[in-house]
C-alpha cells in the first residue's frame, strides 16, 4: 500500500502533539509538513522535547505552504481560526478538521453557539460530521470532515443507539461529564495554572456549554422527539480521560442489549458486561470508547458510563480514523494503541 | 471558660488526624488521650509526623483507659469496631461517633444495609443524628451523636431545605457526587494505591452506596413523600473535597430563594448568589459547606452544586461542632478554618 | 494588646492570599487594605473564592491608599514592581517586602543577578535581610525588611549554622532543591499550565539560579571561607512545599548536635532525631522548617534534609513573623498553624 | 521472521503490565502464557480492565506451566520468589529476570544486601547483567539475563562512559534521584496509599538503598578506581519517570562530548547538545533514555541530568529489549514506543 503524504496544522498545541505521536506509529501516514506560525522555523522538540529523534519536519508557516502538495491535512487549530484558513484552501487536497468551526451543519446554530457569524457557510454545507461509527459512507467521499468535539463524542456513543431506539425517555436525559484537563488546550490563562486545577474539582459552563449544539444536532437527527438533554461538565486535576455519567429513564437490561448488538462489530467501542466498573484509565492513550451499563436502584432508571480519551478518540485518534477512510486506508490502521496504566 | 478534656479513639486514621489537627487550634479543648491499639505505645509523631511538636499525649490502648476521666470521647473507629466499644461505654461519657454505626435510627436498616446484626440496638435508641444545622437541640442534650456521613452530608445540605419546602419533585431527584480519595480511609489495600487512583476517574459503589441508607432517613423524615434519590459517586485524584452535582425538578429562582433563606444565619452553610461556579477548592481545611443553584436550559429544571471538605464539615469537623453543642460550648469555636488555597 | 492595622498590596497573587490566609487567623492584626491594581474595585472572593465570609475589604488600587494609614504594609508584588512602589513609600509606614528587591544589600549584585539596575539603593541600604531567626534584633528596629527567598531559606537555616561553625568544607556544599508549583506564582504562562506540570519532574535554571545570590550574600557573612554552593533547583507535581536535599562534607554526628544546639529553642525551627524521614508534607500549611540528617555510606559526608512550606515559612509565613517583631508583638503570635494532611 | 512465543510470570504486577502493553504491540512476540498464582483463572482484564479486547490468555497457575513450551520467559516476581522459580527452571528455555535475584554476579554482595542468603549461586554464575548497550555479546548468548535495576540504570548510562574514560573524579560522585511511585510496585500497603503520596516529596532508603549494590558492581567493573557513588532517592506524586541530577567534578565540555560520542549510535540513549532541560515527560511510555549536561558555576563541576521511564527502558522496556537479543531478533524492534505527553 501506498504511503500517504500528510500535513499537521497547529502543531504546537496538545491535539497536534498527538496528532504527531499517532501519526509517527502509523504505518501509512508519512508526515511531510508540520505548521504552526507562531513557532515556525523552530524543530518540533523545541516545542515537544519528547518528539526529538522521530525525524520529523522542522515547524513552517502556513505561507510557505501548498496544500496540493499533501494528500490529506490535519487542521488543529483554534475555532475562527480554522474557518478562515479551511474556507481558502477547501477543494485542493482532503481536510480532517479538528475544530468546532464545521461541526453545525445549520450556520445559525454556529452563530447561535459560537457568538460569530460563521465565515464560510458554502464550504460548511459540504463538510461531514466527524462520528465515524455514523457516518462511515459519507466521510469516506467526503473532502472535509469536522470531528466530533470530545465531550460530544463521549454522550453521542451511548446515546445515539438508545435514542433511535427509543427505548429511553428523550425528556430526562442527563449527563455529568467529568473530564481531565488537556481538553482545555496548550493555553496560558489563568484558570488553566497547576495550582488553579490541582487538588481540587469544579464545574464549567454548567448552563450554555458549546457541546450542546452538537448533541442537540445529532441527536434530533436521529430522533422522532425533540430531544434536549441536560448537561454538565466538570474539570478533573488529571491530563487524560473523559467519564461521562448518563441519567437515562429506561429498562437497564434493554438498555444494555441496544448498545451491546449495536457496538458488537465495531472495533473501538466496547460494551462491557451489565455492571461493570470503568475507568478513564482503562482507555488512557488508547482510541477505545468503553461503555458500562448498571441499573438504578430505581427500577426504570439506567446508570450509563462512557469513557475514551479525549485526546485520543476525543480528537486526534478520530481525526486519523476519519483520514483512514478518506485515504482508503483500513480504518483500524495505525489506532491499535495499547492502554497505558499506570 | 474552663477547658473541657476530650480523648481521640482512632488516632492513626486520617478523621482521627483531623480531629487532631483542629483540636490542637481548639482554645477549650484539651487533648488528653489519644486511643489507637495498633500503635499504643508509639508517639503521635511516628504515625503523623506533622504533629510533632505539639505537645500530644502518647498512643495508648483502649484497655488502659478511663472513658470518665474525659468530658467527651470522639469515636473514630472503622464500622463494627466502634458499634463494639461504644456498647460498652456508653453513659459514662459524652461520645460523638464518626462511624456509620449509629446514624441509622432503625437497627434493621443498619443489618440491611451493613450486612450484619447491629449489636446495641438499645444504643442506638439514645443516639442523636449528628447533622449539627437541623438537631441543635437534640444533639445539646444526647449522650451520643453519629455524625452524618460525609457523602450524606454534602447532599443533605442543600436537599433538607427543598424537600421540606416541597418546592423539588421527589421522584425525580439525582446525586451525582465527586469526592478525593481520603474519604476510602488509611487503609492499605490496592485500590486505595496511588498508582491506582491518579490520573483518572471512577464511579464506585454506582448501584448501592451505603449513604444511600441517610438520604432515605434523613428526606424522608422531612417529607411527606416517598424520596429515593439516586445517587452516584465517583472517585477523583484528590485528597480532600466532595463535589456533589444535584439535579432537580423545580424552579431553579425558589430553590435559590428557600436555600438562602434558610441558611442566612448558619454560619457554616453559605449559598452562593445565583450561578456562581464552586469548587472544592474553596473549601479545603475549612469547616464551610458552600452551595450554588444554577438553572439548566430546561425551564424548570436546576443544577445545584454542593462542596465541602470531606475531613472536615464532611466529619472531624462536624464532629467538634456537635461536641462544642454537647459541652455547652460556642458551637463556632475552633472551627474558624480558613481555606487553604493552594 | 492593641490590634494593628496592615495592608496587603498584591493581593491576588499566591503570598498575597497567604497572607491573607493566616493574618485572617491573627489575633491582632487587622486587614485593612486589600490593594491589587489590575483587580482593583473586585471583591477579594472574586479573585479568592475561599475568601467569602471572612470580611475582608474590596480590593484597591495603590492610587487611592495612603500607607501612613496602616501601621505595616506587606509588599507582595513582583520584583522591580516592589521597587518602585517602596522607593516612594519608604519612611512612611514600616514595611515588609516579600520580592527580591530589597534582599541583596550590595546594589551591584542585584544588576548583576537581576538584570537591571537597582532603582533605589538608597532604600536599600536601609533594609533588613528577614532571615528571622538570624537577624532578630536588626528586625525588631527596621522600617523595611526584606523576606528571604523561599529556595534561599530552605537551604540557609541547615547551612548557616555549620558555615558558622566551620564543620563542614566550604568547598563542596551542594543543594539539590525540589519544590512545588505555587513557587511560580499565579502567573498565566505556558510553562505554568497544568499539563506541562503534572505528572513528571524537571530541574530550571540549573546553572545560575537567581536565589544563588542570596545564599552567597549569607553565607559569605557568615564565613571566613569563600563559599560558593552547588544549587539545582527541581519542579514537582504538588502545589506547596520544598525538600531540600544537602550534600556536605563532615562529621554527622557533629552536624546534627550543631544543627540541634543551634535551635533548640527556636519554636518553628525543628531538628529531627538523627535518621529520621521528612517530608514536604509534615510541614504544609505551618510555619516550620523541619531538619534531618543522615550518614552517607561515605563516613565524612553528611545528608542534610530541610523542608518547608514555600508559601508559608518561605514567604508569607516569615513575613507575618517578621511583621510581629517589628511591631512590638510576640513573635510566634498568629503562627501556630497546624501542618495539614492528608 | 518466525513469531517467538513468550510467557510473562508475575503478570498481575506493573512490570507485568508493562511486559503486556509492549509485548502486545511487538510484531515478533506472541504472548502464549500468562502466570499470575494468586489471580490464576481470571481473565486478564480482572486485574487489568485496559487489556480487555486484545485476545489475551487467561491467568495462569505456575503449576501448570511447561516453561520448555515457550521461547522465552520474562520473570516479573518480587526478589527471592523469582530465585526460587528461576533455580527450577533454568536451562529450559531463555529467562529474562526482572527482579533483583540475579543482578550481582558475587552472591555475597546479594547475602549482604538482601539478607538473605542466595539459594540459587551457581545459576547466578550464569546470568548476564541486562544493561544492553554495555553486555550485548554476553546477552545474545545467554540463558539468563538480569535486567538493571531501574534506578541503578538511570545511573549508570550517564556514568560508566566517564569512569571508563576516567574524566570525573570518582571520589566525589553524587546521585540525587527522584522517581515516581509505579517503582514502588502494586502493592498494598500504608506508604503505597495515595493519600501518604500526593503533594508531597520525601527521600527513602537514604543511606542503603540496594540499588547502590549494582553501582558498585558495574562501576568499579569499569574503573580502575574505587569508585563509591552517594545515591539519594526520593518520592514523587507521579506514576512513571525516573530524573536523576549528577553531581561530578570532570570538565563539563568533555563530559558532555565523551557521552555523546559513547552513545551517538545507540539507539534509545539521546544525549542532548549541551544545557539543554530535560523532563521525565520527555520519555514518558518510550524507551528512551536522555542524558543533559550542564556546567556549575564552579569550573569544574558539572550537573548531568538523566530520565528514563522506569515502567519501560528501567524495566519491562529493557526487558523486551534483552529478549530480542537473546531470541535473534533486531535489538530495536517493537521499542518504537513514542513518548506520550501530556
Amino acid at each position: 500500500m501506498m504511503t500517504k503524504k500528510i500535513a499537521v496544522i497547529g502543531a504546537s498545541g496538545y491535539t497536534g502533539a498527538e496528532l504527531i505521536r499517532v501519526g509517527i506509529g502509523h504505518p501509512f501516514l508519512n508526515i511531510k509538513h508540520l505548521i504552526a506560525n507562531s513557532n515556525a522555523g523552530k524543530t518540533i522538540e523545541e516545542v515537544f522535547p519528547g518528539f526529538q529523534s522521530f525525524n520529523l519536519p522542522r515547524l513552517e508557516s502556513i505561507n510557505s505552504f501548498d496544500p496540493s502538495s499533501v494528500d490529506l491535512i490535519f487542521c488543529a487549530l483554534p475555532h475562527t481560526t480554522s474557518q478562515k484558513l479551511i474556507k481558502k484552501i477547501f477543494g485542493t487536497t482532503k481536510i480532517v478538521d479538528l475544530s468546532a468551526d464545521f461541526r453545525l451543519q445549520n450556520p445559525s446554530d454556529y452563530e447561535k453557539w459560537y457568538g460569530n457569524r460563521h465565515l464560510a457557510p458554502e464550504v460548511q454545507a459540504k463538510a461531514t460530521y466527524g462520528l465515524t461509527e455514523f457516518y462511515r459512507q459519507e466521510i469516506q467521499s467526503s473532502m472535509l470532515v469536522a470531528c466530533t468535539g470530545c465531550n460530544a463524542a463521549s454522550g453521542l456513543f451511548p446515546l445515539l443507539p438508545l435514542i433511535e431506539a427509543d427505548i429511553i425517555d428523550p425528556e430526562n436525559i442527563i449527563l455529568d461529564l467529568k473530564v481531565g484537563v488537556s481538553g482545555a488546550g496548550r493555553v496560558a490563562k489563568q484558570s488553566n495554572i497547576f495550582a488553579e486545577l490541582s487538588e481540587g474539582c469544579q464545574p464549567y459552563n454548567p448552563v450554555w456549554h458549546r457541546h450542546l449544539a452538537e448533541f442537540d444536532q445529532e441527536l434530533n437527527k436521529h430522533s422522532k422527539a425533540n430531544v434536549k438533554v441536560t448537561f454538565t461538565p466538570h474539570l478533573l486535576p488529571l491530563n487524560r480521560g473523559i467519564l461521562t455519567t448518563i441519567y437515562a429513564e429506561g429498562d437497564p437490561d434493554k438498555v444494555h442489549k441496544t448498545l451491546s448488538l449495536r457496538y458488537q462489530d465495531e472495533p473501538f467501542i466496547h460494551v462491557l458486561p451489565m455492571e461493570t466498573i470503568v475507568s478513564t484509565r482503562h482507555v488512557r492513550g488508547s482510541n477505545l470508547v468503553k461503555i458500562a451499563v448498571f441499573p438504578d436502584r430505581k427500577g426504570n432508571r439506567c446508570k450509563i458510563f462512557s469513557t475514551l480519551d479525549n485526546l485520543v478518540k476525543g480528537s486526534s485518534g478520530q481525526a486519523i480514523q476519519n483520514a483512514n477512510l478518506m485515504l482508503g486506508l483500513d480504518e483500524k490502521v495505525g489506532l491499535d494503541l495499547v492502554p497505558i496504566f499506570p
